[in-house]
């Protein structure tokens, strides 16, 4: 099938992208290469050393004789240029990954907190009014996050995407189902709690199908496709605002760095490693809900870890010693979270374990690539509220973080 | 106090101000005056004459000796310029009324679907940013809609904002306040269901203090500081678009068009007059919620009524009649609607019945500017799907609407 990958740049993007293409799929990508800006914005880079997404595709073409088309467009800001793309392609499919999707990030300051609504939700919204506007029977595949759950757990495993409540009602108590109710924590996260409403509206209002994945914390950097030739490798963030938990405790460790945890470390979270995530995102496009069904909702995720545990494990695997620092963070200091993942488990996922899994990162990736690292940049800095910013004035090393930049 | 208020110069905006003015507060309008090139985008005007704003702040000034303060401001565009007018001028409170207001405009073709969501979801969240930003410690009062609600009743009252349900858990069924699930029947409508998840986050994360007034169906045109000299009068639109539907009876029966009702008639709306809707201001002003406080929010109506109903009252007391036309809506044909309102009766409010203010509005307004009327306005068009807006293809009189605009 035809298939357009909205952020197919980025880290989530690539990979998928690649693994479509790989399984036989016409693979457009459209992405304004946004998180390229970013990179250049933050003066960091991917550990990795990553060339521009022409030179990937041609490296694909290469590799493997098929053809990645790439289009360079901006989601938020061009609608008339989505709309004629999307009339004149008609894909059968639409992976929408093109939001900003860094939480720190979309914390930082108050020009970041505009910029990721604007972002975000324009872009969500675009592409919803184009698929009306043009007729296109498109199934939309959306990347959302755990986060929109929020973490102050009601003590049940959390659903997917859905709450059975009782009401009181003059008659009785009366049984409904709704959507879980949303607590996001980050400006971020409260761009994909936005886009569920979106989703609910159009499906309902216009039939549009629409698949929304809840996904954990992605760790893990390659693919089966990502590790066919040096120059198709995924990007992999180490910073501390792109860089997600994981990933920064695998850094550190390959650089004698202390493995930085904020507050207690009693934060649970989930997780996934990239190579199931595109293969959840591959599992939602083959399991298409039908015009007037509601918004089909995948917790997209393998285990649950505390922060703390993962700290100590890496630690103890590789030496490294732990860090707590102050938490720039507004959020619960611990909570317990147990989330069902019935539905992909059921379409057949076989999880990559971090216990299987990685070593493997920490060598084939962490190590490898250690001399790119940049250890100015590996703390974590934006605060949730200017206060909650300015407790974090000390990198774990000692060093004053406040005449650094 | 001093008072800024966002679109200062619509149809809520305009008798709010002058309300608040006449009440002693130093009241700024800002405004980009959307709405006055919306009327010229549409070839309507309001039945009643209006003035620039300009023009009616002299003659409020001229009046009454007090001046109101305007800013031409666009409220999703000029974040800059915002944040500088907040950081200037420091408002103990925000009064928020810049949201693209119509749901037919809301739902014309997808230029306008993309308008709204743009300029409303941005505008809130931009104000919400530049408040955390410039640490003013304002009230921020923001008129939202009953529609966010939805109107699929679960057989129960509706609560103001927030609803009690119980959930299954493996320790037994636990209790929780939720906010109420929401169900928006249009664009418009969605967007307010957007900010009340802007507010959550903001009110949690930042501690703003912040109101949410879920308004019903504006009737009546005028307030005691409105009828103060005839160039002060409030808009008053009978249009398609963005005639409201009490509004629109009234004026249909001044001219002996038929009144239109859409579909059975059956669906249930909660309705307030103008004058209550600017005193409802005033009282939630004057209530705010501290810091760290959940979102304040009160269903700002005052009663509710079947909409044939509405119009056979109206045909009653006129002896115009009542054509049942296509429901251009994609909405429930019947609903319930039984609404809690006791927060604003707690604070003093007394209801102007529409019992009471009817036949002033027919004759002191319908009546009096009938001359102003451009009959092929009075259709309502915009559909909700290309195939329910196909189906209004003619007006009550039987006259075709696909040749005419």
């Amino acid at each position: 099938m035809k298939v357009a990958i909205l952020g197919g740049d980025g880290f989530c993007g690539w990979p998928t992208t690649l693994h479509l293409s790989d399984a036989g799929h016409e693979v457009h990508i459209l992405d304004n290469l946004s998180r390229r800006w970013i990179d250049t914005e933050l003066g960091v880079q991917s550990l990795t050393p990553m060339d521009s997404i022409q030179e990937r595709c041609r490296i694909w073409r290469e590799t493997t004789g098929r053809t990645i088309h790439f289009h360079l467009l901006d989601l938020a800001d061009e609608y008339e240029r989505l709309k004629s793309w999307l009339s004149e392609h008609r894909p059968d499919a639409i992976v929408h990954l093109a939001e900003q999707r860094a939480a720190p990030y979309s914390m930082k300051t108050d020009r970041h907190k505009v910029y990721t609504v604007r972002n975000n939700t324009n872009a969500t919204h675009n592409l919803l009014a184009a698929m009306v506007e043009t007729g296109i029977d498109a199934h939309l595949v959306h990347l959302g996050t755990m986060g929109v759950y929020g973490y102050s757990s009601v003590g049940a495993p959390i659903p997917e995407g859905y709450l059975d409540v009782e009401i009181d009602t003059p008659s009785g108590k009366k049984a409904q189902e709704i959507l879980y109710p949303t607590r996001p924590g980050s400006v971020y996260h409260m761009t994909k709690s936005l886009d569920q409403i979106l989703f609910q509206f159009y499906a309902q209002n216009d039939g549009l199908r629409i698949t929304d994945l809840h996904q954990g914390i992605v760790w893990g950097t390659n693919t089966d496709q990502t590790l066919r030739d040096p120059q198709l490798v995924n990007r992999f963030d180490y910073d501390g605002d792109y860089g997600t938990v994981l990933n920064r405790f695998l850094i550190q460790a390959a650089i004698g760095y202390p493995l930085t945890v904020h507050g207690s470390g009693g934060q649970t979270r989930a997780f996934i490693h990239i190579r199931d995530s595109v293969r959840c995102i591959e599992l939602a496009l083959g399991d298409a809900p039908k015009s007037g069904d509601r918004v089909k909702i995948f917790n997209q995720m393998t285990e649950t870890h505390r922060v703390r545990d993962l700290a100590e494990m890496i630690a103890g695997q590789t030496g490294a010693r732990v860090a707590y620092l102050p938490n720039p963070r507004k959020e619960a200091a611990e909570n317990d979270l147990i989330v069902r993942n019935d539905q992909f488990l059921a379409l057949g996922l076989e999880p990559t374990t971090l216990a299987e899994g990685l070593m493997s990162e920490v060598v084939d990736v962490a190590r490898k690539f250690a001399h790119r690292i940049d250890r100015t940049r590996v703390p974590a800095v934006s605060g949730w509220t200017r206060e909650l910013g300015a407790k974090v004035d000390r990198d774990p090393e000692g060093k004053s973080l406040r005449s650094a930049s």
